[in-house]
Formats: C-alpha cells, structure tokens, sequence
C-alpha cells in the first residue's frame, strides 16, 4: 500500500495515500484495535457534517472565516451528507469518550477533501484549510460531539422510530375495528375469565403505543437543545459573540428541524441525560411491544393444541426437520429486540452515571446505544405490522369454542346472586365437567330461562367502543 | 394464641382472634413465606383505603349499595388512613400477581371493623358487610390494585420525591449565584482543562435535575390515569353506569390529587407502562444524581492529598481507625440509592414487559420498587441538601493555586496565534516545569505583555450569569 | 424521652437513655433519615458479632488484648447471635458507603453491653471497653464491614438459598420420574411440536436447576475469603503478627464454615467482586425460575380454554369478582422474585463497578441487594415446592386429546418419505382440517398400515431414561 | 440483477443469480429487513460449518449418509471456515429467534456450493444434496443453532477474551512488582489514608483480573455442553443410535476444544443459562475492568491539578481545541466497553428468561450479544495493556510530595497513644495547618524522637511481597 505522511501536534504519521484522512485518525485506527472496524455510527458522521457546515456559516458571518473556507467546507460536508467519503470514516466507538478523534477524522476529511476541491494534491501546497483552526474554529470536541450525537438521535427518532411504530398503532388500531364485534374468552392469571371482545384486546395494545408514542415525543426537547458554543469546558471559550444561538439556527435550517442553544452548556458537556431520557422512552416501547409480540404469539399458537384464537400469516418454513410448520417469526425478531433495547438502557444510563467534572467521557457508547435502539424499534415494528400484523384474522371457530364452555361467564351472575353461590355453581361445573347452566339449575338457583337471560357474553364486554 | 374460624368459598380457616384479617389473607400469610412478614408497602394500603371509600360513594350515589354500609366501609376506610390498623397487613409482595390477597385483605379488614362499628363481635351475629358483595362491589383486583399502586405512588412521587429533589435544587442553584466569581480550573476527561467559574460547575447541575423534574412531572398524567371501573378483564363487567369515570372524581377528591379514569381499562389492567415511564424519569434523576455526588466527592477530596477545591460539612468521624478522617458520606448515601434506583427500574421493567392477554401479574413487584426509589431519591436528596450541599464552602486558597498553574490557560492563545504554535508552548512548558508565560516568551509566539494581556483566567469563563 | 450524653472524637451527643448505642450511631441516625430506619439487614450485625468475637480472640492470643475484655466482648456478641439486642441497630443501609456507622453501631453497643455486663450503669464509672481501641482493636471499618457482609451472605446462601433451590429441584426430579411415561405433544416457538414425555419436560427444569446450583457452588470459595485484617487500606496497619490468618480461622470456628483469609486484602477492600460473583449465580437461578415458573403457569392454564395439560393446586380462590376461579399463584409469586434479582443484579453491578482507589463505598447497598435476592430466591422456591410443584399431577385425558390432533407427529415421516414430501401431506391436512393419515394415503405416500407402523408418538420420544 | 428460481415447501422464490443461498434466504432477507443486513455473527456461521461437517462425519458413520455425499458436505464447510464465502450469510440477528433461517442459510449454501464443486451449474441436473434431507440430515434449527452458539462463543472466549485480559494481567503483575518499593498515600472514601505502595495498589488490580479468569473458566464446562442430537425438541427424533455423543466428538476434534454432548438435550434447546452464566463472568470483569480504568484515569490526572501519582503514554493529542492536553483515552475505551456488557448483560438474561416449553426463541440475540462482549473485553484489555498499562511510570517527586504531608500517617499512634489522643493531633494539624508532629509534640503526645520513631510511612506498608 502507498503511504503519504501527515502531521499533527504530536508527529509525523503515514497515512494511506488514498484516504482523506489525516494524522489523528490515523493514529486512532491504530490505537483502538476494538471490535470491527469502523463501528463509529455514519449518522453521527452526518450529524458532524450538518455542524461542520453551520459553524462555517455562523463563523463566516460573525466575520472570523472567510467566505471561501466556509463554502470549501460547506461543499466537502454536502458531499459526505450525500454518502460520498463513507469510506473515510474508519473509526470505532471504542476510542476516547469525548469522540475527539471522530471529530478530527471529520475535520481532516473535510480539510483535505477541500484541497482537492481546490484543484490541489493533499499532502502539496499551502493547506487550503487547517482542521483545527478552520474547520474545527470555535468548536471543540467537547461541544461538538454530543451536537453530533443529538442531531443523529433526533433525525433516527422522527424519521425511523416514531414512524415504524406509528404504522404498526394505526394497523392495530385498524385490527381493533374490525374485530369490534368479535366476542371471545378473556384471560387473567393465564386462567380464563370473563369475555371481551377482540377488538377491546387490540384496543389495549393501541393505548400501549399511544402512551408510548406520547413519552417518547415528551423527550424530543431535551434531545433537540444543542452543546455547540459551549467549547472546551462550556465556557463558549473561543466563539464569537452570539455563535451559540445562530450555529443552532443554522444546523436547524439545514436539517429542517426544531433544534435550540442548549441554555446550559456546562450540563450540555458532563452529562447526556437527554439520551438517558429518550431512551428511557424507547425501553417503555419495548415493554410495550414485548407484551404485544409475546400475546400475538400465544394467541396464534397451534394450530391444533394451543390458544389459536388468530391466524397469522405464513412467511416462511417453520422448521427445517418439523414440516409444515409455521412459526410466529416476526414476534421472535421484535421481542429479540425488545431485549437489546431493555439492555441498552442499562449501558446508556450505566454511561450516563459516570461523568465527571465538565465531561461525560462516555458519548459514543451512549449515541451508538441509542442509534441502535431507535433504529431497531422502528424497524422491528415496521416489519412486524407489515409481515404480521396487518394479516392478523380472528378463528371464529375457535373463539366461539372456547367462549361457550368458559365456566367465567357464571361472573354475571354476580349481581343476582351473590358472589358466593356464583363461585358454588362454577365450582360444581369444574368438579362435574358440566355447564354451568346444568348447575345452576341443580343448585336451584337460577331456573333456565334465568340464566338464559342473564349470562349472555355478548352482554358482558361494556359497552364497545 | 386464641383463633377464630373465617370462612371463604374454599372452606373454612382458623385465624387468630385478635385479628381484623379473614380468611383468604391467613391463606396468603400461610401460603407466601418468602422474605419479611408485611412486606407489601403500606402505602399501597392507603391507595386501597382511599378507592374503597370511593367505591363505596359511588355505588351508593348509583343506588347499588345503602347509604349505612357506604358509611360503614368510609369509617373503616378513614381509620386505615389515619393509621389506626397498619398491623392488620401482613402480606407480602411476593403473593399472586394480581395483589388479589392484598385486595381481600383490606376487604376483610374493612369488614370486620365494620361489624365492630356496628357494636358487633367478629364472627358472631349476621355479617355487617361482605367482603366480596358490598365492600368489593364494582370491583375487581385486577382494577383496584393498579388504582391503588397508581394512587400510592402519584402521592409518593408529589409528596416525597419532588420536594426532596426540589430542596437540593434550590440550594445548588443558590450556591451556583454565590459561587459566580469563583474563577476556577476545568477539568474534562479528569485532566486539566480551561477555566470556568465553581458557579458554573453547580450550575450544570442545577439544569441536570430542572430537566429531570421536568421529565418526572411529564410523566404524571399517565400515572394519573385510574384503571378502576375495568373490574374484570377491562369490560367494566358489575359495574352501574357511570361508575368509572364517577369513582375516580371520588377518589380525586378525596386525595386531591388529579387523578382521572384510565381512557382504556384494558391497558390498564394488562400493562403497567405508566409505572415504567416514571420509573424512567426517576432513573434519570439517579443518572443526575450520581454525577453530581461523585464530582462533589471529588472535588471535596483530601484534605491534603486530593483535588480539595470545595469544603463539605463534617458530620461524623469518618473512620474507625484512622483517628481525625472526616469522609463525604452523604455523597456515598446518595450514590448507593443511585445504584439501588438503577437496579429497581431494570426490575419495574422486566415486570412490565412480562404482562399476559388481560393481565399483569407482576404488579406488587412493579408498585414496591417505584415506591421504594421515590422514597429513597426524596429522601437522599433531602438528607444530602440539608448536611452537605448546603455547608458547601469554596477553598478560595486551593482553586487559585491549581488555577495559576494550569496549562490548559493557553487555548486562550488559539485566535491570536493559532492552535499549533499554542500547543507547542504547551507541550515545552509541562516537558520543562516552566510556566506557559516563560515559554511563549522564549518561543517568540507573544511578548510578556501580550501574553499578560491575552490569558487572562477571568476572561476564559464567558459571559457569567 | 429521656437521654444521656455520649462522647466521640467531635464532641457530644444526646442519647437515647435505654438504648445501648453511642454517639457515632446517634449521628448517624440523625443525619441519614433515608427510607425507613433500621433497614441495615441484621445478618450483618450478626455477621459482625462473629468477627468482633473472632478479633478478641484472635488479639487476646496475640497479647494485644487483656483476657478479661476478651470474655466481655464475646459475651455480648453471643447475645447479639443470640437476637437479644436485635432493636440495638436502627441504621439505615443509606449511610457512609463503607458501613462505618453500622462498624462502630456494633463496637458502641458491645462496649456499653459490657459495661452492663459488669455490672456497672452505662455512663457511669470507668469504661469497661472503648468502643476503638478495644472492640475495635486490630480493625477498620474497611476491613470489618466486608468481612461481614461475607459471613452473611455466605451463611445466607448455604442456609436459605441452596436448600430452597435443592428442595424444589429434588420434586421437580421426583415428578420427573413420575410423569415419564406421559407421552404429550411438544412446543417449539409455542407452535405445536414433535412428542416428548411430560417427564423429559420436567428433567430439563431439573438440569437447569442443577446447572445453577453448581454455578452458584462455583462462587463460594471467593465469597469465603475474608478482608479482615486488612485493617485501613488493606495493609494490615495496627494488627499483630499473624492476625489475618488466625482471625479468619476463628471465624471458621465460630460459624463451622470454611471461611479464609483474603489471599489480597487490597482487592478485598476496594472491590466486591465476590459479590458480584456469587449474585451472577443467583441471577442465572432466577432465569431459570422465570422460564420453569411460567412454563408451568401455562401448562397450568385453563381450566377449559388454555393448555391445560397439568393440574395445579387450588391454594386460595383466585379471584375476588371471578366466582370459582384459581389461579397460578406460586409462578406469580416465583416470578416476581425472579424480576427482583435481575433488578438487584444490575444494583450490585452498578455498586461494584464504582469503587475508587483503596476502598469500594457501595458496600451496604451490595450486600443487601445479595441478601434480599438469596432470601427470596431460597424462600420462593420452598413457597412453590411446597404449595404448587409438590401437587402437580398431569391432566392425562387432555394431554392425549391434544397429542393424537398433532400434525407435527408427520416428522416421524422424514426419514421415510423425505422431509418435503412429509411438508406436503402435513399442509394439506391443515389446509383440509383432516388428519395426517387421511392424507397420507390419499396422497398416496404411505399405506396406512405402514402410516400406522411409522408414525407411534411413543416411539418418537427417544430412550425414556 | 439476475436471477435464478428457487423453491421450498412454500413455493417458489427468485433468488439474485450470483449468490449460492436459497429459497428461505432470500425469504428471510425479505422478511426481516431489521437493522443493518448481514448483522448475523460469521462466527456463528463457523460454528455450523463445523457442526454440518462433524454431522456428516456422524451420519456416514452410522450408515445414512454416502461417503460421497459426506466429502461434498465437508469441502463446503472447510471453504466457509477459511472465509471463501463470507458474503453468502446476508441475514439479520432479528429474524426467528431459534435461528432457522440461518440454520437453513448454511444448508441453502453447502447445497449449491456442493453442486458446483460437483462441476455443476446451481438450479441445472438433479440436486447433489438437499438441504433438509442431506445437510441438515439427523438435526434441527433447534439444535443446531445452540450448537453453533456454544461453538461460536466458547472459542471467542479461549481466544480472545481470556488471553486479551491475560495479557494484562501480566503486564499489571509485572507493574505490581516493579512498585513494590514505592510508598505512596492510599486513599478510602476518595479522602486521604493510610499509606500502601504502588505496587499493593496494582497488585489490587491483578488479584481482581485472576478472580475473574478462574469465574470465567469455571463457565465453560456448561457451554462445552453441546445441544446437537437434541433435533427438534429434543427427544433426538430421526437420529441414529449414537449420534449425539459421535458428533460432539467430531466437533471436537475438527476445533481441538473440549466440546462434549449434553446431558440433557431439554435443557439444551429450551433455555440458555449457559450463555447467561458465561456473560455473568464477563460482566463480573467489566465491573473489574472498570474500577481499574477508572483508578488509573484518576491516579493520572493532571498534569498539574489532580492527582497525578502515575504518568501514562501519551498516544494522541487530547484536545482539538486545547493545545497539548493529554488524555487518558483508553481507560475511556476500556470503561465504555464496560458500559456495553453491563447493558449486554440485561440483554442476555432477559432474553435467557423468556424461554417457553421446549424452545428459547431468543438465541440469536443472546449468542450476539455474547460475542460482542468477550470480543470487546479481550480487544479492550489488549488495547490498554499496549498502549497505555505498559508504559505506567511513577511521578515519584508528585507521591513523595503527598505522602509527607498527609494527616494520615497519624494511624501509626493508635497503637502507642490511642484512637482518641491521635485523632485530637489530627484534628488540631488540619485546623491549623500544621504537620502531624508539630502537634503531637505540642499537645504532649509525643516526643518528636517518638514521633519520627513511630511514624514512619514505610513501616506502614505491611508486609511487601
């Protein structure tokens, strides 16, 4: 391989003469040796090019960069936010905790992309521009990073999470409809119990993802307030006047969303609850959805010796020795994920904990986490409501059979005769194997037509809605 | 010990004479020896006395139930709530899920002391109230016990854990006004870095729990949300009309508290996110909390040997051994509750995610450990507000000796000559023991004057607020 | 309420007159009001009351102690062993993270007990003891405290957990054996299955349980090596030749368990690693639990609408609206166990990985996250033995009705007619509603002789052991 | 692009021309479009490779597989080990949770790899295996993952894990004892102690990593245990006699490990506790791991305003915006590796707990998950030994500064004065800012020839081994 070299404070490096990057990248390649290359999110490289170009903008009209190096820059940005230079970001997560030399790689990249867009040979001539003082001009590691990070989290969160479990609510919810009038056995304690109707069942699982939803916007502000301006330690050391709250209206004129100043730059730096908050969101979604996929699976279970109240869809072999089996796949893969994202919270918060003084050196672990949570979810729902949700059908057949021989209809009888010759009925009918009906009768205490009259399942699921 | 018979629908049960309880608690006392006696928080017991006063006027304004025994099971329920009967609870958390025994036990209580109200002997003459028909009537435990959870912790969360946290707060941010001028050394990744002000540092902390309570209050409404009046599975099934949304005004009146009926009972019963996401948000306090322990520990260190910028109050002798020690024990208290809070959400959620079709049952678990860490953060942060934050005193001595000697001083050289030339003085500086002043000198990067002129610590800290 | 003044090195303090405390216990009490008061476990005063007997002894052979205090040491802690002095010990876990206050809460209480014991008024007269220099003798905080909280859990786990876990694997194992010839259909993805003895269903919740218990085992010897003598920093400053060992072997004696000396007191000091071991085995007990605890509440499941393939004891009735109803009660109460040591799990974690130079200050919240997990789990396991796995008979007529319906009983074809023909005759008989046979022939596969012939249930459960 | 048919029991599929896998594949990929494509592990590919090829052996042996057919298998296989078609396993972690598509993804591949190296053309003449019925012949998806799981994990941790924390192990021991002579003060509580040497102090450290290792090899006998000759649900349905011991013999010897078969197959299918043991000793060394990195960050930090005890290589500028600062960037890496196996380890159990009846269906998440961490652990420990433990140098001129002036050395005079007349000289030095022997000489405590007698800090160490 061919070499060039570059330089930084510390020395000379040789760089692989084909790569953008420069000396600190270099040396953090060959100094983080941890997991698979290049584990550094490309979200939060995109994140860095959305603040690399608004801190050029906002430096340039505060008049301390020139129009030409900001638009280098701009232009070397827009092409990594086009995907161009994904190639130039080798870095892993497991580097320092403050993401300095994600930065740097973002610095370097862009100091030596606008060389050639200069029309110059990187490693000839007068730089173009200095990664430090151009390209990172009054930012630091500190303020950039978790901007990087909030900007990706945000955008994975509206563009990926919030839309996949949106689509999955609204097929639930259209489920939940059509099955109104579809009466069937309720189960508490696993036991049977009184009726509702399927459609009530589905009801619940929609307010799940409404509430969830819901606390999972609530999390958006926190996420959307910004560090940049704060510098090294918070101060805004090093910034023109005013930079803080015009480089967040540019990065969100650029992204197109509501992103602010962070009105505390110190909490900005040492600690990123807002993650642990968003987050906190997202695992409230997989307890959610770990009750929804774990209930569809034991409703579709069979289909001869199990609940088999619902059909799901067939997607695939179940088996590779049990033939014609079909298994409730898609509730596998999102309860999978409802387990990492149950761990997550805890790597999250566990690095959320330890910040100390002006720095949290725990960023990376933390954005990669959550990255990875909001992705999976919204990814994990979409697949699920379109591969099985949206071709859930009830089994009549079943459901009906399994509602009339429900001895938890005698529940009705509550309000006529007491709770304690009611349980007397149920009890004699489980003993006997016999209906309730036959046992109220024997007991004498209600005559047919009575019961008739009284347990009706239809008339036992409230009033639906 | 002298016994009397109780009898429920499986037969008869000897319990002992003195006693309110009846049949099914004895059962449960038998049948669930696991940890301590009494175990489930009395708290939960309250919620209980409160929703079965509220049920008792419902029924009654809905004409199912008779103004005498209304007032019988609200002078029950009053005397509970006043304290008068918290040994008659002898359950444990770990009974069935559904806290069904913890739902019988107060229905038998109330029972009891109702046939005492009414001049009676337990267990002679005709029943009072039955536990089931007339105190339990338009409920279920699946719905009561969630109401009593929800209502037993919305009153912890308000009445304990916002105002402890809300004292800690207000005692930083005044220390953050009062320590506003106290130029200081930075520290970020734990080395030295550009000065800011001690103000600023608490100040960080003071935005860290602003935005925690924020993320706590957020999360009432959906703790607001009572699932009473779903009885069985969530159809309301027993219940007169009207009554949910009526027994949760009762019940908001009676606690006055905004409490409200759960928009979709069979959520509430089957789900208890509501439990996760505030847990959440007290997770994230502990996040906050445990930073801001730890960096008062540290920047506390000492006396001699440590970073020592801050004086803390000296409560104790700090060892058994080492004779004069004075050690930051209200820091070490409020981060063990941090760990315990940490631990206590991976439990509510684990919990949470295990609900099956109408029902959670892992409900006691749920309630006891959200009940346990708003406690415990309430308390901590009081505790730690009151013999610690508030003695915090600056050793004005310590913070400018270790700030003049920085060399982190120099990034205030960046704008005016660049961060390479800065970082060499820097590096020549700490290789040599000298002062940055001697070497931007010796370099020819500044003049004495400039260099006087240009880093000054006061200057470095921002616009101070 | 009346008071005497104590003394301590910073001066004095009111103190209950009837109690046997002293000045550092009264301060403590006072300034960590944090959850409710005494919730310091008492296994770790008494663990302390072995060791504290163990140092005298170990001093009083050295020459450093005087034979007489010796015997007034040891006879106050063998009435502490002895739970005569149980209300002597209101601190909370919630104090300094080293356990100090609860150190010197037992020095305080043995030397005033043993002034009493000499027949002297607390207060008055010479010390008998000084609560430092001779309860205390050869001690620190840092070493006492760990050494403690060793002996108690240790003992905690050998007496409660193990038994607990053994009583109920050694009836899962017995009904093994009973139930191995119940041929039933298996469950694989909760998708009906190939066959398997209902026998072979429980020896795998055997395995599990015998793995843990040897994983458990496993982490004895580390949770055996005791800190003591390791005194302030692990050094062994102020302690006679030879101490460490002896003292470990007196506490070997005293408690007839092999306890040793901590072959690295530094560790054994700043990090709880042994904790954290020996709780990783009980986590892994609890995930077996959650998985044995739930598939027997689904076996369970019915009575008419769910697997219903064993018959569960009826402890209590099940329901306080549901007349008749019975429910898994034990699983539920098994499982919230299980969600609570996965929540301790991460408690203790958090604690352990945060110790900092010579000293882990997490040690009372560690400690008593173990203890509460080795009770609960060892208590949780008897409760379900004895109340629910104890009585747990198949339900035969269900278990053969459901295994003759399996299509999955056409795998026993693979090796016949080939995997995808075997897929072909099981589809069409789903899609037709009819039997395997049926098909079979129709299809023109097998004859239903050789049907017969090749597909036996009993036969494709493998060697039944 | 091109394609080719493809076809299963559920119909046809087009499948892209150049790729070797099949029909179920390509449904999976369409199915499961969760995360990143091809998140699957290779490793856990490299374990069926393994297992398909000791099945072969196994079934030629036994007499139902041609020799012929058995070579085929074991060409493919040996191509997939040496990384010949590591892009022919495009599947997610987030597909069915017994892993069945990627189960049939290898058999899909060593099928029309077989054919090619047949000289055939893949979709053209009669097949040279099928995938069910040859190269998944005698197993099942529910087998054989685990089996690949056990395979894929085990080997990672003998050859990466344990020698990466080995290796520093090492290199701490060997920092341990060139230390040994250096007397430095110790520090309890984050406050100053009693002195120690540095090399008790990394001693500490080395004693934490060797509890570790022995934890973590007390784990593999239990995932030595291999689930193979289980099939489907663990009966060992359509293998022949002796399968499942032969097989565990040829895998291993084909990996020179000590694979064996499992005794019971129930366990082996339906629940993981393997894996959570194992991951219970990574995270117990995560929770060492970070105490160590978190030690070092501190005793480094400065370079003139911490604590500054030890210096660490310098290995990359620190700071993008503050000249020559020097970071401690891989004990940030190593601590944010132990974040993420803390989470892992939630991530593991609550997949582990969640087993049902004969299957867990969250294999592919917890084998992930698994790998990921004793991947990171090794790389990390390695990482930090290289580059940052190696190079470790005492500031001997910073430790002798501390340790002279520490109030401390005062616990020397317990033992000559007194707990309470050495806390007084204590207590008065610090008022006054005085040393230790000016006080005790003008308090009368001592003589200053006592004083430098009795307080020396080198007696203080204990024994130094």
């Amino acid at each position: 391989m061919e070499y060039r070299i570059e330089k930084d404070t510390m020395g000379e490096v040789k760089v692989p003469a084909d790569k953008l990057w420069g000396a600190q990248t270099e040396r953090s390649r060959n100094n983080f040796k941890i997991g698979p290359a290049a584990s550094m999110p490309l979200e939060i490289v995109y994140g860095f090019a959305y603040l690399k170009k608004a801190a050029a903008y906002t430096n340039e009209a505060a008049g301390v960069l020139s129009t030409e190096k900001r638009d280098f820059i701009a232009k070397a940005c827009d092409e990594i936010l086009e995907g161009k230079h994904d190639d130039q970001f080798p870095l892993v997560i497991w580097q320092t905790g403050s993401g300095t030399q994600s930065n740097m790689n973002v610095n370097e990249v862009i100091a030596n992309r606008a060389h050639q867009i200069a029309g110059k040979t990187i490693g000839e001539g007068e730089k173009t521009l200095l990664p430090n003082d151009d390209v990172n001009k009054s930012q630091s590691s500190n303020d950039t990073f978790p901007t990087g990070m909030h900007i990706a989290t945000y955008k994975k969160i509206v563009e990926v999470t919030i839309p996949g479990v949106k689509q999955l609510r609204d097929t639930l919810q259209k489920k939940s409809e059509d099955f109104k009038n579809v009466v069937k056995i309720g189960r508490t304690h696993f036991m049977d119990a009184t009726p509702l109707t399927l459609g009530q069942e589905f009801g619940g699982y929609v307010s799940q993802l409404d509430h969830g939803l819901k606390a999972l916007k609530a999390t958006l502000p926190h996420l959307a307030e910004l560090a940049l301006g704060g510098t090294a330690v918070g101060t805004g050391l090093n910034t023109p006047k005013g930079y803080a709250v015009n480089v967040a209206k540019f990065i969100a004129d650029f992204t197109e969303l509501p992103f602010t100043s962070a009105e505390n730059k110190f909490e900005a730096l040492a600690a990123h609850d807002a993650l642990v908050e968003s987050h906190g969101a997202l695992k409230q979604l997989a307890v959610s959805l770990n009750k929804i996929g774990n209930d569809i699976r034991m409703l579709a279970s069979g289909p001869r010796s199990g609940i088999g109240e619902i059909i799901i869809p067939a997607n695939e072999p179940g088996s590779s020795i049990m033939p014609g089996k079909v298994n409730p796949t898609q509730c596998e893969a999102l309860t999978m994920v409802c387990a990492q994202v149950m761990g997550n919270d805890v790597a999250i918060s566990v690095g959320g904990m330890q910040g100390q003084f002006e720095l949290n050196v725990f960023k990376p672990v933390m954005a990669a986490n959550l990255l990875q949570s909001a992705q999976l979810i919204g990814d994990a729902c979409a697949s699920f409501e379109e591969h099985c949700a949206n071709g859930i059908e009830p089994n009549q057949e079943r459901i009906n059979e399994l509602l009339q021989n429900s001895l938890m209809l005698v529940t009705a009888l509550n309000t006529k005769i007491g709770y304690y010759k009611a349980a007397e009925i149920a009890n004699t009918a489980h003993k006997n194997g016999t209906t309730l009906k036959e046992e109220a009768v024997n007991l004498g205490y209600t005559t047919a037509e009575e019961f008739d009259d009284w347990v009706k399942p239809e008339d036992m699921v409230g009033e639906i809605k």
